[in-house]
């Protein structure tokens, strides 16, 4: 039998295809076109890297025998004490009380999706997911073969029983509902704190796990901080341990994407299982990482936050300006108190993939077009539009050429 | 419902607990003893890590800021190329002529086992791997829900007919066979340029991928190099593009383990789809990592490899040394020309397990029983003896307190 009539090459392609993202891909690799005004990236700025420190914090380790040969040594696959101490700490200003075992350090938050895709869901299940939707998690999630159910969390979800009987019907049960509760990833938008507490109900009728990405978390630009869904799960169930919301952080919008740290803070006995998919799935992360991110979150956590803030406020502020200045009427857009997006409407006559290929020809200009954000409930009339890469002058360069090419369109 | 009722609890536990290796977490626990003399272990002795090297290269990367902002700042899937072309190069040198697009950079070989069996295995299929073999692999296939048929390399393998028929008789197919070919962990026993041969033949009757695992490949002490697998599958086939080996490498026995930086090598439509399986679990492996590792191997990977091979070589000696000195008659023990482990084999009436517990109490010495390496037919009266954390003179104390132990039981 030769290599193409195997039976795992049939396998790998089905599979391999669940977790596609070409769109994306491609997109990624406009941005190193110098010429082209992209809004379609979603990268921290490099000028916010704290590189001094993180020479200094590095140059420390390796200045004690001890501690560097730590540092290049194999770990446990919990992660590194203190930076989970550091993270407790953290998660005590969130509001949610907890301890080293709540704390699992994961591969950047995507890693955490994954390893909750693996252990929730067989082929058939449903999760509850918002339309559109961070699209790395669909793809984390699609490995595992499930199918999605729509999320409406501002007042509009079905009943539960509704929810139940559709997965039932579909084969399989409800596992989890996902969101990205602060300055989504694509939409920009912000559940309430009324939202919050209503998707802990459904998910407690439901009996199913609330998965809480916060990447964006720290990136707010204006109002006030809203409760984590952890936190608010914490004060009803009276204990972290008695909480049902996997809480999946990272430090790649804080401080950098590159080291791949992030962590899932939830009730010790869901850690302790999530441990052993770590183990399973690549040991532990990388020691020196971990070791470098306490060092660095430690000397710069605070200051890292402000200055980031400061930044992309700036940025948020242009772009919303340009599109007030440059978009027709009928038009609409998302506005955000924080993150890294911005997500506009268009007349239903549009699509998003159709546009970005004019954008590129004839502006040179690019953003994501919003239909690959969907697991449910498609709206190809819609654009992500990034402003953590460009600058201020180029967003309003940029968003002037986006206008010109709608209004010919 | 409250979250003890859930769903989801009922899965988490189940599917963690086909990840568990509770002994070995434990035992590796017992490391931090220092009275015990551990024969538990499988990890690098540390005086091989080349600090100052990488305490150079890191320093370099962070005094040139373009260099720096890539190094924090995130990453392609694929991994950083110019890792890749090295890793190109040294692929040919052990006969196997590639292109930067056959290697998809991992953590470590682990994560590479992982998205084998992500992309590979359905409940019920069936892979085909030794009794005993590497522990880490079945924590991460099982993930997946695999059954286990028995691969038994030097000329005991039964017909394709016999592997298939099982295979559909447990409602499922065969999907690859996964090997150690050299000084595999546990047993330190090398597959012959034969049976290499063999298991190409075999995994082309089934129609099947053959997952080879490297880790230990460099650290040969005596006796000629063999071909890798996937050397003999690109002479057999004429180009790695047309070959069903999956070579899965790693820097973490080389250079340093807690960079987590391996690869894998296989044909260009496989690394394809297992670059998005890389995208949807974690994105891509730590950037800085990689460019450090790069600047290490250009620098600092053939006197690595002559290092720890030099000290490997004495301490394995010592131990071979001291079991011939030590052990009973009936005790037999491997004579591995590489890698970190010796397996001995005990009277039938012997369990490592309770062993241990003894040799913990009565001797102060650990070693891991062989019974969790056995996905099928376990032996029980089996032990693993690792070989490169102690010195040579606790080698020689603590087989002496072992043979002492096993006499008296």
């Amino acid at each position: 039998m030769t290599r193409h009539e195997m039976i795992w090459s049939t396998n790998l392609a089905t599979r391999a295809e669940r977790m596609r993202a070409s769109e994306i891909r491609e997109l990624l690799k406009l941005l190193e076109q110098p010429d082209i005004i992209s809004f379609a990236g979603g990268i921290p700025d490099p000028s916010l890297f704290p590189v001094d420190t993180v020479r200094q914090v590095t140059a420390g380790i390796f200045d004690d025998a001890k501690r560097a040969a730590q540092a290049l040594q194999y770990s446990v696959s919990e992660g590194y004490l203190p930076l989970r101490q550091w993270i407790v700490a953290h998660m005590g200003r969130l509001g949610v009380a907890c301890e080293p075992d709540n704390i699992l350090i994961t591969n950047g938050s995507q890693q955490g999706l994954d390893f909750l895709g693996k252990l929730l869901v067989s082929p058939g299940d449903t999760l509850l997911v918002e339309a559109p939707t961070y699209l790395g998690a669909l793809q984390a999630f699609n490995a595992y073969e499930p199918r999605y159910d729509r999320l409406i969390p501002e007042g509009g979800n079905r009943t539960p029983a509704s929810y139940a009987s559709a997965a039932a019907t579909a084969g399989g049960r409800v596992k989890a509902a996902y969101v990205v509760p602060d300055f989504a990833n694509p939409t920009g938008e912000t559940m309430s704190r009324e939202a919050r507490i209503g998707l802990l109900d459904l998910a407690e009728d439901l009996g199913i796990a609330v998965i809480e990405d916060t990447a964006y978390q720290a990136l707010r630009y204006e109002g006030e901080d809203l409760p984590a869904i952890l936190a608010l799960d914490v004060a009803r169930t009276g204990h972290i341990d008695l909480t049902r919301t996997v809480y999946c952080g990272t430090f790649s919008k804080t401080i950098a994407p590159a080291y791949r740290v992030g962590w899932v803070c939830a009730a010790k006995d869901i850690v302790a299982k999530l441990v052993l998919a770590k183990q399973a799935a690549d040991l532990h992360s990388s020691t020196i990482n971990q070791m470098v991110m306490h060092g660095v979150a430690v000397a710069a956590y605070d200051t890292q936050v402000i200055a980031a803030r400061a930044l992309y406020r700036g940025r948020r502020d242009a772009l919303l300006a340009a599109l007030d200045r440059e978009m027709p009427e009928n038009v609409t857009w998302s506005k955000p108190e924080g993150g890294l997006f911005v997500w506009a409407t268009l007349p239903e006559r549009f699509d998003g993939g159709e546009l970005l290929a004019r954008a590129i020809a004839e502006e040179r200009i690019a953003f994501v077009p919003g239909a690959a954000f969907y697991a449910t409930d498609t709206r190809p009339n819609t654009l992500r539009l990034n402003f953590s890469s460009p600058n201020e002058e180029k967003i309003a360069e940029g968003i002037k050429r986006l206008g010109r090419l709608i209004r010919r369109t």
